[in-house]
Formats: structure tokens, C-alpha cells, sequence
């Protein structure tokens, strides 16, 4: 049973016309709404849109049993204006998640999309985490640390109390945070490289921090294996060495939840034997970044699991952690 | 033999009252000087600053032989203003590494620092460099791909032509440039953070560019083995195989050389394994970030030589390679 506890949802073409719309006209035509049917649903499901077979194709090949389904990052729009046209879309997102769960039962779990609107109160986000999450049976949610999407001004960092209604609400509907930033305006950092940048700050500052001791239950997920972090971790762990007394880093990180989502046996080797299997989420991104073919093995890059398999340093029970185990308690999966 | 290719000035505390001193009348009382004796340069060497011991005392400790040594990359202030104090700032730090080079002849080499100035164009830089270089022997100096010091600007990425007219200068003058940001305004992102965020856009920007097309004999050295961009390679792998006939991630990145400053033996193989002993160069940040000790191992972080030595998927002839003969090379030291 493999679990990839971080996938985004292949939505019809619909949704994303209907984002161009309002963005278009920043919502002076009123709300609106993405009229598709299920069958339209079930056909994205199956179109090619970053590889070369459908979005189910993909994780049959993969052999990944049950997926969870969040918006597609880099088309969020945080940063958009105004502040309506973000909630709108985010709504119109998650309910197409929601219906794609339904279609699939079983198979596809839903993460919703937060409303955060760069400079606005993270209070503002919490209803449709609601809605989400007590109404349409969401999972969890994913968490932008950066909704100001890399355009020059900054977000407070995830320690201060700007994110604590969030953390609070989290802690009371017992679902997961997973940190995943969204677009980027920046021309030298595309998207690809802003989530890790944004993956590498978050985990810093979380360690850095109170967090933990506020919200003692608090479920955060970090997405592509935290970023720089476990192969950066000398640095920073030497530094929390001179604080005496104070928490060593690497304790710190291992607070926290890291999804697998790295291509290489190198990365996958790193992360796992730093935090441990009980820390490790299976994660392939399936389909997304890494569907392409690697020449080298014949298979996608995001075909991940027969590496973890290879491990011969972790047991059967501990693979089993990360592919199904922690995913199941942490999301609370049936 | 070990070479260590990324060390930091430890310089007089005139230096720094130098600075405090330009920043505050922002040079209305002209340029002024930063007067030390050699003497007072040489017990700065020996002083207690980051490390429970002096700056000689731990190369010993870490059995380094040959150290170079740049500017506190944190003290830069290249988006201070106006541009002529960090012009001054620039040419006095640099001024302080040549007579430590001169004092520890053979021993300390200069890496220089560029008075880059934020919005300015590089050319103003490079009078500095041909000056450290052709008068004062230096063997390359710093390239900071950030100016404005993550203050909501940015800079042009690695990539761009905003760069070339000093890619043109080192080639002519055959010495590296190697990469480093300075500081951070940002308040979650701190410099330490920084530098790696950095590392990885300059590395995905210059694998993603015309750069050693257009200068094939440039030699560029990433610090801090590269950011990111090793453990996450395989999502940068990924995306490049979706160009057919494209340069490959992995091939682009070994255009470029990496110092191994890196603290955890996980972070070292994942480097080495990665791009090659012929792309790695030694380098422990000696004293620095990595002086703390660890108590697991009961010697510093920065302490790493033992690793590689330890790493019998190495040969002798491959561990020399890292330990000195491509800082050698690269640097043309004697």
C-alpha cells in the first residue's frame, strides 16, 4: 500500500478559464462559478497535462494506492488583487478537489487550498478551512508561507503570532499544515526554486521558534524533503550549539514532517536516515515535476517507491511508516 | 596537505569602527583610513572571536596548511548607501586581507571582495578587481548575485548580460569568482539562511544560461556546496529532460566547482558522489559558522577533513584532488 500524501489536483480546463476571467475583470462581474460535470471531472483525471499519460495512468504506474489532492501551487494567486478574486478561487478550487474525492472515494483525499491574501489577517483564511475541512471532509490544508508570492515584500516569518489563529485552528480541527508556497514574481526565482528557498526559510523558522511549545499538537508537513535543510543541517545545527542549554536544531526539525518528494537516491538517503522513518511521509508529486523519463533507469523520476524499497538499512515495518503508517495516523485516513 | 578555499578575514576591530564610522556620516567627513599597525593584524589573527580560540589556533586544530581569505561577507553592505562608502569599505577590508596575506606569506592567499553596489552597474566593480589582482596579488575574489541584500529589489540573475562585462574581466584575468552572498534585511530570512537560498538561485540561474557558452574558460566556485541544488537535484534533473536535446541539470552543474563547506557527513557524500571530485573543493569556513563543537564527534563542526579522509569510496589520488590540488589549479597558487 503506497500513499503519495502530496499530489495536485488535474482540474478541467474550466477552473483555470474561470481564474483568467476574474482575474480579468478582479471580480467587478460578480462571483460566478465553474460549471463543469463529473464526467469532465473524471476526463481531467485521465488528460495529459504535464506527462506523456493521465493523471491515474501515472499513479497506477507507480504503483500509489490513495493520493491526496491539494490546488496546484504556482496557480494559487496569493498575491492577486483584490482580495476577493483569491477567496473565490481557492472556493471554486477546493470544491473541484472535493468532488474529484467523491468521484474516487477512497482513492483521492482532499488538502485544501487556504484563502491568504498577501498583507491581509491569516483570520480571514479560517472559514474555508472550516467549510473544508468539517463540511467536504478535507484532510488538511496546505500552507503558503509567502503569500506576497516573492514580489518584494515580505510575510512574517511562521514563528510569529501573525500565523497563531491558523496554528489554533489546526490544533482544534486536528488536521495537518503542509507547507507548500505558491507562485513567485520574481524573474531570477521561478517557482521551482522559490518552494524550496520558501521550504528552507519555513523549516528554519519553525525550529527557531516557539511553535511547538505553544501548539504541543500542531501537525506541520514540509514539502520536497524541507528544502536545504537536511543538507545544509551542519550549519545549523553548529550554530544551535552556541546557544547552552537552548534546543539543538536537529530536535527541532524533528518536530516537523517531511514529505519525499526529491528525485534522487541521494536526497531520499539524506533525509530519511536524518530524521528518521517516523518523520518521513511518502511523497511523489505524481504527476508533476518529475514525470519526465530519466534515460538512466527507464522509468519517471517520480517513480520513487522502488528506491525507498531498495533500502536495505530501513525494515519492512519502517518503509511501511513511510509509505502508508504516518500518512494514515498524521491525516487520518480511513 | 589541505587547502582550505573558503576562510574569512578576521580582521582588527578598526575595521569595523571604520564602518561604523563611513555608514553614520555616510561619508561626509571624507574617506579616512583604517590605520593598524602589523602587529595589531596579527594578534586580530589570534583572537578570540567566533571560536573559543584564535583564528591560527583552529587551522591548526583542523590541520589546514593553506587558507583563503575573503571578506566577512556579512560586514559587506553592498546595498548601503552612498555608493562611495561601500567602495571605501570595500577597498579598506581588501586592503586588510593583502597585508595578512603578506604577514602569513604562503600561508594566507586573498580572495577579494567587489564593491558592488546595489542598482549600480558592475563595471564600477571592476577597477577594484583588476587592482587587487594585478598590484596586490590576490587569486579571486567574491561574487555576491544579491547586492540588495534581500531588501525587496532584485538583482539580474547570474544568467543575465547585467553580469558579463565582469565574467569578461575574470577571464582576462584568469582568476575565480566565487559565489557568496552578503547580508539579509529580511527579518525570517537572516543571512545564514540567506546565503544558501542564494547559492541556489545562482547555481539553477548560471546551469540555466548562456554563461560558459559565452565564456567557456570562466571558473565559478559555489559556496556551501551549492545550496540546495544537490539535494534537490532530481527535480531540476526532471524539468530539463522535458527540453529535447537540452543540456542536462547534472552536466550544467558540473561547469561549475563547489567548496565543501557543508558540516554533516550525509551533506558531504551527497556532493562529492554528485558532482565529482574534480568539481569539489575543501573548504571549512575555518573559524566560522561551523566552530562550535559538536559533542557527538567531540571536535568542531568546520573539523571535516577526517570525513572525506574516512570516505573509502575515494581514492588517495581523488581525496587530494578536493584537499588541494583543484584549489590549486583553480586559484593558481603556488
Amino acid at each position: 500500500m503506497i500513499i503519495d500524501c502530496h499530489g495536485h489536483v488535474s482540474a478541467p480546463a474550466e477552473l483555470w478559464a474561470y481564474k483568467a476571467s476574474i482575474l480579468s475583470h478582479r471580480g467587478a462581474h460578480g462571483r460566478g462559478k465553474v460549471m463543469v460535470t463529473d464526467d469532465e471531472i473524471r476526463r481531467a483525471c485521465n488528460k495529459v497535462e504535464m506527462a506523456p499519460v493521465g493523471h491515474l495512468d501515472m499513479l497506477k504506474k507507480n504503483r500509489i494506492d490513495m493520493q491526496l489532492i491539494s490546488p496546484r501551487p504556482f496557480q494559487m494567486m496569493h498575491s492577486a488583487k483584490p482580495a476577493r478574486v483569491v477567496h473565490w478561487f481557492t472556493e471554486e478550487t477546493n470544491n473541484i478537489i472535493h468532488r474529484q474525492t467523491q468521484l474516487y472515494d477512497g482513492f483521492f483525499f482532499g488538502v485544501c487550498g487556504l484563502p491568504q491574501v498577501a498583507g491581509a489577517p491569516i483570520e480571514e483564511a479560517l472559514p474555508e478551512l472550516t467549510r473544508c475541512v468539517t463540511e467536504l471532509g478535507f484532510k488538511g490544508c496546505i500552507l503558503n508561507p509567502d503569500p506576497f508570492e516573492n514580489s518584494g515584500t515580505e510575510a512574517p516569518a511562521l514563528g510569529d503570532r501573525y500565523w497563531y489563529p491558523l496554528y489554533e485552528k489546526l490544533c482544534e480541527l486536528d488536521v495537518p499544515a503542509h507547507i507548500h508556497a505558491t507562485g513567485s514574481h520574481s524573474e531570477r526565482t521561478p517557482y521551482t526554486v522559490h518552494f524550496i528557498n520558501e521550504e528552507t526559510i519555513a523549516v528554519y523558522g519553525l525550529v527557531n521558534s516557539d511553535v511547538f511549545k505553544d501548539f504541543p499538537s500542531l501537525k506541520i508537513v514540509c514539502s520536497h524533503g524541507g528544502g536545504a535543510v537536511p543538507y545544509q543541517v551542519g550549519r545549523f545545527q553548529s550554530s544551535s550549539m552556541r546557544k547552552p542549554g537552548g534546543q539543538r536544531f536537529i530536535d527541532g526539525m524533528k518536530k516537523l514532517y517531511y514529505d519525499t518528494v526529491l528525485y534522487s537516491e541521494g536526497g531520499l538517503k539524506l533525509l530519511i536516515d536524518l530524521v528518521g522513518p517516523e518523520r518521513c511521509l511518502f511523497g511523489a508529486e505524481c504527476p508533476g515535476v518529475g514525470s519526465a523519463v530519466n534515460p538512466v533507469t527507464g522509468t519517471t523520476f517520480d517513480d520513487i517507491a522502488p528506491i525507498i524499497e531498495s533500502f536495505d538499512w530501513l525494515t519492512a515495518a519502517q518503509k511501511k511508516m513511510i509509505f502508508e503508517d504516518n500518512a494514515r495516523a498524521l491525516f487520518k485516513l480511513a
